[in-house]
């Protein structure tokens, strides 16, 4: 991205070191750093402390932790934070938290004195391999979710993978579902390797897979993830791939109040309607669409269509989906494990009968017993 | 500026074949136009016409005129009057209105739904030639103006010098300031044409004169604007060349809370200032000082530093100034008439001893009565 470009840093203990990354990056010598109540009891004195050690001049602000402090009220609260520590244009912020920090921050780096620099440090697997990287941002309105934002790209990224250790479970299966995907939509050697994994850990409902996590996997979903904003910065073409299960996902999150889905399970859910779409439309094989469902499976995400949605509610929400252009659905399908495309060949009909068959228990569940035998 | 290129419309009677403009650009079929009660009602309806003419639908959002419209409240209520017409992505907002209006509506157009388009048509002479060209937004906080803000280009800027019949002769003089400007920092032969105009225009505080304003001047200080704004997009060099008088400028309207002076007022005095500065620092003949002084004069524009502004006031708001970095105080001087230059040669005791000298009646008045005998 020429002159955006920027370091994306994935590895254990980087925390402790954050100022030596910093320094090359040649920011003014001011910062605040942003993040929520919670994750600030485990990780705040020690950030502040690491970049205090470089020299720099830093302040904390905080935010309530969840989706509800996204909003235009915090980015006022937090431009007073940046008044108060005096930042100018060459200053930067910190993002360190999940999702909803880092498009928070994000937004507010976007737009304080027309555009500071910031650093995204995410604390959540699903930040990590998906949110922190690619320069979307997001703040919501009463009336829905994200419907401000800017593109702005981070500075830097940091992955401390030790910071994982003290994700919630739910949380850290919510951000294998984005990891999953990026074998689905783009790499299926990566796809190939996180189903050996899943099958491997055999204490994969226990904490010791918090330790186990390798380097590898979550640095080549950075790179995918990488390549493919780089490609398509403000989300023209190629990177509506990484709504793969998104469509679905989202209408779900709504359809559900964003109460009874982390954003991944929803996504682990859009992802298994999607296959079988990709199935009737796009030639996939039906082994492939059950991989995928078994590999999200074994990430202990759930699968299955639940029954109490109904599916008109469903359809009102894709309607009002951004993804809708023109008044007509794309949908994201694979052609094989490791390709997909943008098609706009899916009807409300064909929606209507995945979401149907799943709600009947019908053909998906007896070909995944099937399978499963 | 590659795919963020826009054409500049500069003539008469524009307004009434909007649509025929806007096709060839490619938007959505949805759009806001944003404007204030005082131009709503003279040119609201007609262009709300003009625009439907073209098969766009169209709804009209309006703002109290004046600065202080310009807040992050008035940012929500736009948003609401977004998704009251259901823009989308490919939906557009049309500015139509001065500096306040444009700043407001491009953050806003920079920020909903990650940014979508918009479209300047600028009903002031300063927004014309300066505040509609060149993606600078800008909202206020309660601490400062344009505190927050974002650099989004507009898709087209309509300049249709009609409008500005209707303009009061005060609002009119203060877009002078930033005609003669460009004259000072780029372009000699503009500045002879501008010296010679206002000679000619015996009316010069008349009415007549709205009609006589060439569009040639109109379109050279565009164009200037635009070749500056587009080689240095996110100001970082040329682009400051620009804030030829306004440090100083700024600085008194700051210290008179933004309520004596309209901003080419206020600049204009600071241009005279930068003019005395640059005689002293950069060789510029005391003889071109002059006649930039005098142009400013001729445009019935103030030129003499007020006396009852303390220097402590305004040496404070220069240091709040958002054009000082790391403690030192940047200028733009000019070396001769047509080329200025980004100097840090200028101390405190340099902009101390312009402002004492003003309010002594000192040397500058003198030099003025001696060269206008």
């Amino acid at each position: 991205m020429g002159d955006r470009s920027y370091d994306i840093l994935v590895g254990h203990g980087l925390l402790a070191d954050v100022s030596a990354w910093l320094r090359p990056i040649g920011l003014g010598s001011r910062c605040v750093v942003i993040t929520d109540n919670h994750v600030a009891r485990r990780y705040g004195r020690k950030l502040l402390a690491a970049i205090r050690d470089g020299g720099y001049s830093a302040s904390l602000a905080l935010l309530p932790a969840g989706e509800q402090a996204k909003t235009l009220a915090s980015c006022a609260q937090l431009y007073n934070a940046c008044l108060d520590a005096k930042l100018s244009r060459d200053s930067f912020l910190v993002a360190l938290g999940g999702g909803v920090i880092g498009d928070l921050v994000g937004f507010v780096a976007a737009t304080y004195l027309r555009g500071i620099s910031f650093i995204q440090i995410p604390t959540t697997l699903v930040a990590q391999v998906d949110a922190a990287i690619g320069g979307k941002t997001g703040v919501n309105l009463p009336r829905g979710k994200n419907l401000l934002g800017a593109f702005w790209q981070p500075r830097l990224v940091i992955c401390d993978l030790d910071m994982l250790r003290t994700l919630p479970q739910r949380e850290y299966r919510s951000g294998w579902a984005e990891i999953i995907k990026y074998g689905v939509i783009r790499d299926a050697e990566l796809f190939g390797a996180l189903e050996k994994f899943l099958l491997d850990e055999a204490e994969i409902r226990g904490r010791k897979r918090f330790h186990t996590l390798p380097a590898e996997i979550v640095a080549r979903c950075c790179q995918i993830k990488a390549d493919i904003v780089s490609g398509d910065e403000r989300e023209s073409g190629v990177r509506a791939l990484l709504n793969f299960g998104h469509t679905l996902g989202h209408a779900l999150e709504a359809a559900t109040n964003y109460k009874k889905y982390l954003h991944g399970e929803a996504i682990s859910i859009g992802m298994v309607a999607a296959a079988k779409l990709s199935v009737k439309k796009a030639g996939l094989p039906p082994a492939d669409a059950e991989r995928i469902r078994s590999a999200l499976d074994s990430a202990a995400l759930p699968t299955e269509w639940p029954k109490h949605v109904p599916a008109q509610k469903i359809l009102c929400a894709i309607g009002f989906d951004k993804k809708v252009r023109a008044g007509k659905l794309r949908f994201v399908l694979a052609r094989h494990l490791g390709e997909a495309f943008v098609s706009d060949a899916i009807t409300q009909e064909d929606v209507e009968e995945v979401i149907s068959a799943a709600r009947e228990g019908g053909p998906t569940k007896s070909m995944t017993l099937a399978l499963r035998v």
